[in-house]
């Protein structure tokens, strides 16, 4: 019955199969880190918190947003780091390059404001075990909100958006990846889970209006409606400060259920990853097959123009 | 900038402007109806609730799915009335009609088990303040589920799925109409958002595993993501019957806000929509103008094709 539906239409081109991943179970380590004016001491001080996550058995680290330099249009073009001139031009990225490599972890460097060329961007960069930068991804969607009298904020007066959607396979999985802002469009995630994601994972610095309400709801949505894992991390709160994070670094599972999450202080989330959930939750649940690519698809223009 | 990104590619067709709705504040009515396998008494019992609701000053009042019959694919059969017949041949609907006119009020009948030909559907009736039947919306979406040990359906051994979105305009709003596991597919309330719709009523019946996991949940993605209210209207929950509904029927903000919910136990909600909210929420998060169309597009099949 379901092909008069065409479910395989609700995706063009149509959803990849998800690959079978390299490992199935493994531990994540999600840093909520404090973050400074000290750029070196941030960069040290985000070395010893992937250390510790490495000990506790991480193959997998993900950092914040924006966690070398304070949260703010002054601060991205003094903080920012040429990363594609190598790693003499661009510290924070040569740190995480050689931590992946002596720990032989994967690391999904939360983001730094990027220098290329005249343009800034908030970009985050995939190191592999071998300590190869494997992705760079470059916030797709930038933060231009307006909620007067609690939160304003315009990104693109500083930065550029970046030009394309970000898959990487890695030692962990395919891994899919948004900064922030990108979690609400929910276009990305489900064109990631069609390339055959297995994990998201977004660096995110939400505030304290839209974290209350949006955060969790937007992780555990991602998860529930294309049947993946997905993590977030997110800067440790202060209070001092001009942007004030919200904190709450989550892993929420295939089903939507939170395995792991913390309040908005300074912490190190270890958590386990089971990758033969994906397939038992979309056997419960069949909607790759059930969705009316009669009724409505979804086009991922790049893979399209790429075919 | 944003004009590079071609946000208005993210739908095609492109997004239709939110109507100008024909009341802004108004309030709704959910009916949280005990169900029984006496029709007669069902019916009965459905018009005190929508009467009530009418008296406490609901202008819109939505029922739950299925609360003419038992939820069973034994019992559809049995309670299916032949909706395009008429009233002579559906109770159901011609009591729906008669209190809609009566009391000059909107109603989203919940749903009842449709017979048309040799068919079945699970069908959601719309009738306006002049007790006509203003719109029909047959499941698109059947529930078919497998998680053993916790809750096994199969809808599509009795019914057959609606072949089409429904979107309909009221007194109180341009409502796009979804049933149960409808609420399950994102693409929808996508679809209906593009096409104006000002709020998105899901008569549904979850059930105790999925129930807790993403009732709420995807209600309030739903109301977030597309920046519009959600309300949703389940049966009571009757743990004695062979189907046990979560109840929990809601209604949410175009933050994502839950205004108003309640227990399992039979209720009758009112609370306010305030249209005006859509066009602020839209304002303070302009998502519509930040899609990137450039790099992914939902298409509406039927509306293209009907250009």
């Amino acid at each position: 019955m379901a092909s008069s539906f065409s479910p395989e239409k609700a995706r063009v081109p149509p959803a990849i199969e998800l690959p079978v991943p390299p490992v199935s179970k493994f531990k994540i380590g999600l840093c909520q880190l404090s973050v400074t004016a000290d750029k070196e001491r941030n960069i040290a001080h985000a070395r010893l918190a992937i250390e510790e996550a490495a000990e506790k058995g991480a193959k997998l680290v993900l950092l914040p947003e924006i966690w070398n330099s304070p949260y703010s249009n002054d601060s991205f073009p003094v903080y920012a780091e040429d990363i594609d001139a190598g790693t003499d031009s661009s510290p924070s990225t040569a740190m995480l390059s050689e931590v992946a490599r002596s720990l032989k972890i994967t690391i999904v460097g939360g983001s730094i404001p990027e220098r290329c060329g005249d343009k800034l961007y908030n970009t985050c960069c995939v190191f592999g075990t071998d300590g190869k930068l494997k992705a760079k991804h470059r916030k797709i969607h930038l933060f231009d909100i307006n909620i007067p009298g609690k939160i304003v904020f315009e990104e693109s007066k500083t930065l550029t958006a970046g030009e394309t959607p970000t898959v990487v396979d890695t030692d962990v999985g395919r891994i899919g990846i948004g900064i922030c802002y990108d979690i609400c469009f929910q276009e990305l995630a489900m064109l990631y889970a069609a390339r055959g994601a297995h994990l998201l994972c977004y660096p995110g610095a939400f505030n304290m209006t839209t974290g209350p309400l949006h955060w969790e709801l937007l992780q555990r949505a991602s998860a529930v409606d294309n049947q993946l894992y997905v993590a977030t991390c997110s800067p440790a709160r202060d209070a001092g400060s001009g942007y004030v994070a919200w904190g709450h670094s989550t892993l929420v599972g295939p089903f939507g259920e939170v395995l792991a999450t913390t309040e908005h202080d300074e912490a190190t989330i270890i958590s386990e990853i089971d990758y033969s959930l994906l397939e038992l939750r979309r056997t419960n649940l069949p909607l790759q097959k059930q969705r009316r690519g009669d009724l409505y698809s979804l086009v991922d223009v790049q893979r399209l123009n790429s075919q």
